[in-house]
């Protein structure tokens, strides 16, 4: 095992200091989010700081900072309170790595990318249309973090696209057959193998394997 | 593709719902997290919404609700101001998973499910001794999210520990080798199969794979 300390922490070169905390918190979700300006043009970044907030109503956050590659995504969701999330899949997790690129406020990332995007009525932010489990939402809050000058950007879910086949019985949705990737670090890209669904957790009583639609199988031996 | 709208959305029953919700933020960090009250008594509990909030200072945050079961880890913290994060990997994820069963004040969930704890100087809080990759927290702000009465927990790293075969050259920790687990949903957990590294992205360049070290190898074809 190796030690870091805090002064260790604090004298590493910032480039790899950032690859050694980026790669703490462990697995994180790969989404695109999608914006539109006022002027129409769309803009698509990725994110792995997308996490659930509640479920009623139903709140999901992102952080993102006020200066960074991908000030478009807040500025265009400031100007139509809309974005899209679409969870990136193993067809398109190298252009979805692509859009990080620094791309001018004029040039479209879907352009650049090779990337499709999709629009239904109502929602002001261009969906991905290769992503297979999306969403768009509306903007409720932006909470400032003065500690470091980040934002936590939060918004309300309004209209989920996913196949039929992956929503199972009791609401679970197979991601994993969707094929959604993951990141560690600052860029590495991860597919997923099931271990298992497990049982709502009781004091003094054995967990079982649930099936995928959350049916109770059998007890671990 | 099913669609669901907002309507939809509400009239869910309040389960399926919350399995949906929670499935759509994409594969989420597993980890434990570590507290002791000031009686001594050690807490371990598992947390689905660890995410990284800044790398200079080394920030962490995660979700928790102030009357969940999960409330003994928010009083904890606030008692002694220290935390571990450990994650969670295929070593122990069913022990780890039964750390959410609602356990009393005064019950410690290492006993309860296995788990050794494992205490280093000037860290009040117990690490998971079975964790591969861990690391302790001061407590630096806890930010109210009003807007569903959640709380925002943000602690700064004050020492990581890992094994050192794990670091690689630029400083990604390369817990796929660790055999770090993540969660979708509520209760389903996977291991990981890397895709690669990738370059960083700059516009009107080709992405490489890179090397676990960092090293730029090929173009992909």
């Amino acid at each position: 095992m190796q030690n870091i300390n805090r002064n260790e922490l604090s004298n590493m070169a910032p480039r790899y200091r950032a690859h050694v905390i980026n790669s703490l918190s462990g697995f994180k979700s790969a989404n695109l989010i999608g914006t539109r300006n006022n002027l129409g043009v769309n803009n698509l970044a990725i994110f792995s700081s997308v996490f659930h907030l509640g479920a009623s109503p139903a709140l999901v956050g992102f952080i993102t900072r006020p200066h960074s590659v991908e000030r478009h995504t807040l500025e265009n969701i400031q100007q139509t309170k809309h974005f899209t999330i679409n969870q990136i899949n193993e067809n398109f997790w190298r252009a979805a790595h692509q859009t990080s690129a620094s791309y001018g406020a004029d040039e479209c990332e879907f352009k650049q990318t090779g990337l499709t995007p999709e629009i239904i009525e109502g929602v002001d932010a261009p969906f991905v249309k290769e992503s297979q489990l999306k969403y768009s939402l509306t903007l409720k809050e932006i909470v400032p973090i003065e500690l470091n000058g980040t934002l936590l950007v939060i918004g309300e879910i309004t209209h989920i696209m996913c196949p039929k086949a992956a929503i199972k019985d009791d609401g679970y949705i197979d991601i994993e057959s969707l094929n959604t990737v993951m990141v560690s670090g600052l860029d590495s890209y991860h597919t997923s193998k099931r271990l298992s669904r497990l049982s709502y957790a009781k004091p003094e009583q054995l967990l079982t394997k649930l099936s995928l639609d959350g049916e109770a199988e059998q007890l671990f031996t």
